[in-house]
């Protein structure tokens, strides 16, 4: 059955390529429908006014009748639509009108006779398409039809192909949704119908690639079914381009040998100041690296006290990275000696590639790795940091505060950034990483071994665009399960438009394709530098959510009412507290303090009030995560509210009960002092701002949920 | 004409009062749309079946009928609608059935006959309405209609009544605003004929307050004119309440008093440490203040080294200010001496009032300063500070940092989150207000106050509610052409559902009409804590801007993407570069920089490419705003790129050049002093994160906008 039906198509396909022509003819795309069971109305070809009758005739009530000609795209502009023609005289009356109106608009083209369609019935009416995305490739949508539906671009997309339940689970992300489930009292419609559409629309350009574009525009979709009443196929122009892949175990290994090294040469590797060659060595050196450094200058015996080598081919024994600090023009050659000793990692710190227009240098330098298997980070690099194997491949300062996160950017200037928001909150890190041009090494090789590394808890991605999306959301699939992903995805505003020949490619805008289906991976997206930067330091801090009950405590009704609002933005659950825990509450707190959630514990309170509903949240089992807001009182300074809070947290954690809790502190200056405390003591805590420790959860959620730790799936 | 249609409205009211009903009848709702020329379909009442015939032949075409019962309220649903109805035969039939049905739905309904109406044309359906909103009082609302937009609440609302000009602005209020101009080639609907059924309906509303909601669901628009299809009217069961309410010129008289004050009495001022009177008592002194201060205890000679008085009636001379410390039970019969002293101003900080359930307790001291014109700060408050007085009535720590920004809060916890703030980024205070139950004076009062006073260059109020929305508005459009008004409205989303009789109410959520109406009264909604804190922060410190073009400079390209994609998200606008422009930033960087916008000079330059190009930035009078972005090299250190840009900037404002300059700092902890360093100096900067300083910049802008400073008004 289905080689039949690839068979067909494939055949068809030729045809119309013989025929030099990218889109096909609509009893073309009836063929196609037909083939994949896409579900569209009857019709048939009349080549002539009987024709047309007797087709008309074998329909029961109205028909649809359409010009055929190869040359006319737009038939409803060429007068070649009439709709809901009945009867024979009309039929034969709307066969000449096509006709003359279709000579009218072109009069050289071809025209083989007029398509008689059954009537569609009345439903809603919704849109089905495939495009080819630049990053990610064949990518299904789906929204809502009619006009509205476009100006407010409600659309939603998946990587080809989809399974029933992720075609059904589109109907749900958009956001008129509730449409679908029929609103004012009628019935919703066949959403498997519907959803069947899209999966066999995404059979059909997984399987021919050659497929550019595909709308059903619309589909009419009722309580008893959905038929497209159109479909529209347009062929790509030209084969996309390929590059080599690597499998999971070679990136494995050679990223391995590239975050924990034991050999590194420097070629470039400098005795004068201010040179780049001489900070990666002082850098290598400072940084407390312990396996072998090895400077390569052919101008130097010993560089920072180390004997150099004219070439990388001479240093001794195994290497495993090579650094390049020389000029764009001598890194060819430098890399073809690097392949010829087997280094498996090169990095090319070295601007003056792809990013200032020298494109062929790139290309170059890709294709010597290429045939030697090496792998490149960069160019146009700081460098990077391995920070639990004392490494600082980089010009810039050392970092050494070891931790969970690892972190990725593919702008130096973002790399510098991260670096002194790191220091400035004393964040642990496992690796700091530059992409820079990624000519080879990309996000997915850095995600596949940061999945895999231990040292890592959490990984922060800045990328303004991925080489290979469908690469990156199988090693963001393979990670999320174990980790969170967070990606600040830059230039959402800046691809500007796209040539469309289908109603589907005008709606998918860049970062529309790239929203859903990183969601779809199960990515955390930073909506900005400042959200990666927070998300990363404070992900690894909390322990994941066991289930969706929020509950708020506050010593500040004000903060209370902005923290409910920030646990609603950010799709967070206020839990509604059953009658024997608002009991249990009320009896730690002053009789006008609000239970309910949050629960107001006033803001005159003792630290042991503070600490008895802490202790309730985290021994109720039905409670699943915290946020507390803390009011900066005399009764209860900062210091105090965070040492217990850290105590009793610490309490738990023994015991075996460990929740996310995340709190805002309003108060004088000295609640800086009491976040960093709470933070170092695993509390994810922020002053002046209720928003950001909610926003913390709200990511720490995001990622539960995509890692199937919490109901309801992805 | 307008005496004639209140008078026809009035009567017709009175009648539907005395007949003991709350909605009006099809026939009813005619005579009030045609007293309001609001544009409706033409209809007859006809009692039996042959004035149904003679009406229906009266009009061209098919006509709609319905029932007419004061006790069918949903004539749908009651089978009593019949639409397209042509021909004596059909009219008669229809009659009958519709009689019948409505006979079937409620036996004892008064049935007085069946209305007539011309049928609509086909056409765009928009939602046109009115409600009484608790805050705002009389609203209108406008929106697409069918069952799509109600879904997606893509509503605008305005305070009723709007002119002509108001109300065409509503159709652009909406996300679907394309639809109205026509897609796909299609005609626009007639705008302004739209917008009459706005401006009538809001006419009709203001003129009777006691009509609670209008829906005018759907109106029909068209390219020649909008119909309404339905007009719907209810009356309000109650009356509203009435407060005391005072002039501008008392305003200012007793705000100024309060805020620049020359005698205090502290009642319940204390020698005992830990009592709020003896924390306020030590703050008045401590902070400054060179007025008098008059302690008042009925138990103690003298507090502090101050003579102290039994009572406040003691005091010599005229008091401005009674700050209350003493406990709620007790604060009735002060408040009556200070009254009877005449004392403009009562600062109330106890609790113990309605936030306790106290209510009773709370509405007595309302009215013992309403009876004596005493105006209440508070109750439930941390007080409040006038820097420039070196006045500090709190129980908080003193804060002496004198600037321009003004900020208000209603929670105390909120209020410890400014201070805290304001300390550690040594923001600039004219005054610190907590406003608590806001028993009396309210953020108007404030607003005009602040208005006024040349010390206050920005004002930013932290608020749960608004007790009078309308005298709120009104001070906002009094305000803000002076000076920024920045808001945090908290409780976004606790509202809930609200009861309502019609389609408008059911989309009337709290939020909608604040956002909307806040926004059209020119006001900066903060959408966070941390965001309002900045804003006051940031506004004073940037010029306005005087036109709409923005330019990013930096050597950071990945900077420069993120840059871009805040500045649209803040809807400001990439200004694009003329091409000798263009070429003059290109003679200062290197040849594979970008110029275009980002203007990007790349990471290595030297201290002189970005003082060449912020120079051409500030010179051109084409450009209005620069947005910088730093990327730390050695090369250019933090602090370098910081005194140079100042340098700049001071040298083009003393030749009278002022633009807004904002920075975004990449780089490692140094640039956290580059950022403090240029914040003083007039450049708003921040380290680790794009978004921040583009966000400030939006906020100018979006200030500017509404003081009427660039084209396009509000």
């Amino acid at each position: 059955m289905a080689e039949d039906r690839t068979r067909t198509v494939r055949a068809l396909l030729d045809a119309v390529r013989a025929d030099g022509r990218t889109a096909l003819t609509a009893p073309e795309g009836k063929v196609i429908a037909d083939a994949y069971g896409i579900a569209v109305p009857g019709e048939e070809p009349a080549r002539d006014v009987d024709e047309a009758v007797a087709a008309a005739a074998r329909f029961d009530g109205p028909v649809v009748m359409k010009i055929v000609s190869p040359d006319i795209l737009h038939k409803t502009d060429a007068g070649g639509v009439i709709v809901g023609v009945e009867g024979a005289a009309e039929v034969r009356s709307a066969f000449h009108t096509i006709v003359d109106s279709a000579r009218a608009y072109d009069a050289d083209a071809r025209i083989e006779g007029v398509q008689v369609q059954q009537l569609l019935p009345k439903g809603q009416e919704v849109i089905v398409g495939a495009v080819t995305d630049p990053t990610f490739g064949k990518v299904v949508a789906f929204g809502l039809g009619g006009v509205l539906v476009e100006v407010l671009k409600d659309v939603t997309f998946r990587l080809a192909p989809v399974d029933a339940d992720e075609a059904v689970s589109m109907l749900d992300s958009i956001r008129a949704a509730e449409i679908l489930r029929g609103v004012r009292g009628e019935a919703g419609v066949d959403r498997w119908a519907v959803a069947e559409q899209i999966r066999r629309v995404s059979e059909l350009v997984t399987d021919f690639p050659e497929i550019a574009e595909v709308d059903l525009n619309p589909v009419i979709a009722t309580p008893e079914g959905a038929l497209a009443a159109d479909i529209r196929v347009i062929l790509s122009a030209e084969a996309p381009k390929t590059r080599r892949t690597y499998g999971r175990d070679e990136i494995l290994r050679s990223m391995k040998r590239l975050m924990q090294p034991r050999s590194i040469a420097v070629i470039g590797a400098s005795n004068e100041h201010g040179k780049i060659g001489n900070s990666v060595m002082r850098n290598l050196i400072d940084g407390g690296f312990s396996g072998e450094i090895h400077p390569v200058n052919p101008k130097a015996d010993d560089i920072q006290g180390r004997k150099a080598y004219k070439s990388v081919t001479d240093v001794p024994g195994e290497v495993d990275v090579a650094v390049f600090a020389i000029p764009a023009r001598f890194v060819a050659s430098a890399l073809e000696e690097v392949g010829r000793k087997g280094i498996p990692n090169a990095v090319l710190i070295p601007s003056g590639f792809a990013e200032t227009g020298e494109h062929a240098l790139q290309e170059e330098i890709v294709a010597i790795a290429e045939r030697h298997g090496v792998r490149l980070l960069g160019p146009n690099i700081y460098g990077y940091y391995s920070t639990w194997q004392d490494l600082c491949a980089t010009f810039c300062t050392p970092y050494d505060v070891k931790g969970g996160v690892a972190l990725t950017s593919q702008s130096g200037g973002i790399g510098m950034a991260i670096l002194g928001f790191a220091r400035a909150t004393k964040t642990g890190v496992s690796a700091i990483v530059g992409l820079g041009n990624k000519s080879d090494i990309d996000e997915d090789d850095l995600l596949t071994w940061f999945g895999e590394d231990p040292n890592t808890q959490c990984i922060a991605m800045h990328l303004e665009d991925l080489k290979d999306g469908r690469a990156f959301v199988a090693a963001a699939k393979e990670t999320v399960p174990k980790k969170p992903v967070v990606v600040l995805k830059a230039g959402r505003t800046a691809a500007g438009a796209k040539a469309a020949g289908s109603h589907t490619g005008a709606l998918a805008g860049d970062d529309a394709v790239y929203d859903d289906i990183l969601r779809q991976a199960g990515v955390i997206r930073a909506p900005g530098l400042n959200d990666m930067l927070e998300y990363a330091r404070a992900l690894p801090v909390l322990p994941a959510p066991r289930g969706d009950n929020v509950v708020i405590i506050t010593g500040a009704g004000g903060s209370g009412v902005l923290l409910s609002d920030a646990v609603t933005d950010n799709g967070l659950s206020l839990m509604e507290i059953p009658d024997d825990l608002d009991a249990a509450f009320r009896e730690f707190i002053p009789p006008f303090g609000a239970a309910g959630n949050p629960v107001d514990i006033t803001g005159g309170e003792p630290p042991s009030t503070y600490e008895a509903t802490i202790r309730l949240g985290l021994e109720d089992p039905r409670i699943h995560a915290l946020v507390l807001g803390y009011w900066h009182t005399i009764v209860t300074p900062p210091m105090v509210f965070a040492e217990l809070t850290a105590r009793v947290v610490a309490d738990f954690r023994k015991r075996g009960i460990d929740k996310p809790v995340v709190a805002s502190l309003a108060g004088d200056v000295e609640v800086e002092e009491a976040c960093a405390y709470l933070f170092a003591h695993g509390v994810v805590a922020y002053p002046y701002t209720t928003e950001k420790p909610v926003a913390v959860l709200g990511a720490k959620y995001r990622w539960a949920r995509a890692a199937g730790l919490l109901g309801g799936g992805r």
